[in-house]
């Protein structure tokens, strides 16, 4: 499903006797039976809910469902007559407010909005056994001194892997090539209400001296993997311990994680990543995948 | 890192010579320099300017960094004041808006919002190689008449593992227990800007008395598996061609997918699911896992 609109809403001036009739908000179809608004122009309060209650109208003469106003920043006038028209807040970002309504008398079918964040952690080990590591400058980690692999947000938009590469170069100037996604780990109202799934990710370093970033980095160092287990802290607390028995069980005994092969999408050519343990598939059934045989 | 306010905000009223003053919003502090304001009560637009920026200089003498006012709908009248104060939108909920404010000269830390919905698929095979497939109401799906495994949208706060169990048994009634998570895909703009997490699960049916859903479902049945990846558009289709493959790839030939073990949090007792391939640790150096040896 698509919900993207990609088409610029504007409002039916029509002029009669000279006297300007501004008559209806134009929004482009979605699949889903609905409607989307994408407001532009800056407009009086007065006149929007004129406009918003004829637009309604006929958006139910013409069997729509779900109503969809995308509100720039700048119409922050406009939210409260949305909301007392009997529009909701569906999402936000910094520039804008989505505003939703629901027009049949039966219950909404409105998905709702993102529920999760999504973090990385890169394990970066060189030939001789050392780890990556960082000290943080503030936070959590800063207070309990640990030595700690690196670890970010992924953005808006940016794969996981490449979120994993960018958040090693930027914290310890090191370029890295994707290996494998080890495991991950589902959390609950880490930000507010929303979830986090955090993905711990192995990569091979393709160069080896540190540049550390200086915003947010107080040191960084490759320490080898038996010192950074040592560390109390680690011990003591179990997915710190999973995740360092994961990065063993990966170079000493063959673990097999999920690693990323672009696919298309269902319904477009869109390509995304689909992560699974290729050596398995590859060993199976699959020989047209890598050319290998059974 | 946690941002849940679980404290409720007042304003500060003092009484002198009779005359009501209002002087501060009160908030409580974050663990990142900030403090979080949730607005509960009825306030004029005029009044609650004068509020905000007597409490934004304070903020600003005390050293704090981000400001949240979480704002409910029913205060969307002082959305306005707030945004023309320079605030911006941060995230909403269809009740609320967080509103978000930087003091400090320097560029803002605030996090992003969330930015993934996160779905699931589901594989249930019973011992006669039949997959538990549905046929929709709606959607693409429905259009070129695919049976297709259940899948659905993991709700706020849901386990992914219990997500796939709950929307096999709400669209066909299968009682299920989860197995593992053969693969995930990441896919960008499926929502609006947001991106996607597709999870692919495995799933031992309990019962095998199909009940279908009426509102989404058209049917439901137990299909052969050969019936099922013979479907001309599962043939053409890679990325479905990939989930049968791996289908197969688990039943036939011991694929190695994730699967879930409850692990606390790294700052709190908090329990999350951890996700990583345990054939393949519990077979190396992790003997404290299994109780297996090596």
């Amino acid at each position: 499903m698509s919900f993207l609109a990609s088409s610029v809403m504007h409002v039916d001036i029509v002029f009669e006797n000279g006297v300007e009739h501004i008559k209806l908000l134009k929004g482009i179809n979605d699949e889903h039976g609905g409607v989307i608004v994408e407001m532009k122009e800056p407009m009086a309060p007065e006149v929007f809910v004129t406009v918003l209650r004829d637009s309604l109208l006929q958006w139910k003469h013409q069997g729509k469902k779900g109503v969809w106003i995308k509100m720039p920043v700048g119409l922050v006038n406009l939210v409260e007559t949305a909301v007392k028209e009997g529009f909701w807040y569906h999402h936000a970002e910094p520039n804008y407010l989505m505003l939703v309504y629901w027009i049949p008398e039966t219950g909404n079918t409105i998905p709702a909005n993102a529920t999760h964040q999504v973090g990385v952690g890169a394990l970066v080990l060189n030939d001789r056994r050392e780890l990556l590591v960082v000290k943080e400058k503030s936070g959590s980690f800063q207070i309990i001194g640990l030595w700690k692999i690196p670890t970010g947000i992924v953005d808006e938009g940016e794969d996981i892997f490449k979120a994993a590469i960018r958040e090693v170069k930027e914290e310890t100037g090191i370029d890295t090539e994707f290996m494998e996604i080890l495991a991950f780990r589902q959390s609950h109202k880490s930000f507010f209400e929303k979830s986090n799934l955090f993905f711990l990710c192995m990569l091979r370093p393709l160069s080896f001296d540190i540049q550390k970033q200086e915003l947010e980095i107080e040191a960084a160092q490759w320490m080898p993997l038996e010192e950074y287990a040592a560390q109390p802290f680690v011990q003591k607390t179990e997915l710190l311990k999973y995740m360092n028995d994961l990065c063993l069980a990966k170079i000493d005994n063959g673990y097999a994680g999920f690693s990323p092969r672009a696919t298309t999408s269902i319904f477009s050519d869109d390509l995304g990543y689909l992560f699974f343990n290729s050596l398995d598939l590859d060993q199976s059934n699959a020989d047209d995948y890598s050319g290998k045989k059974k």
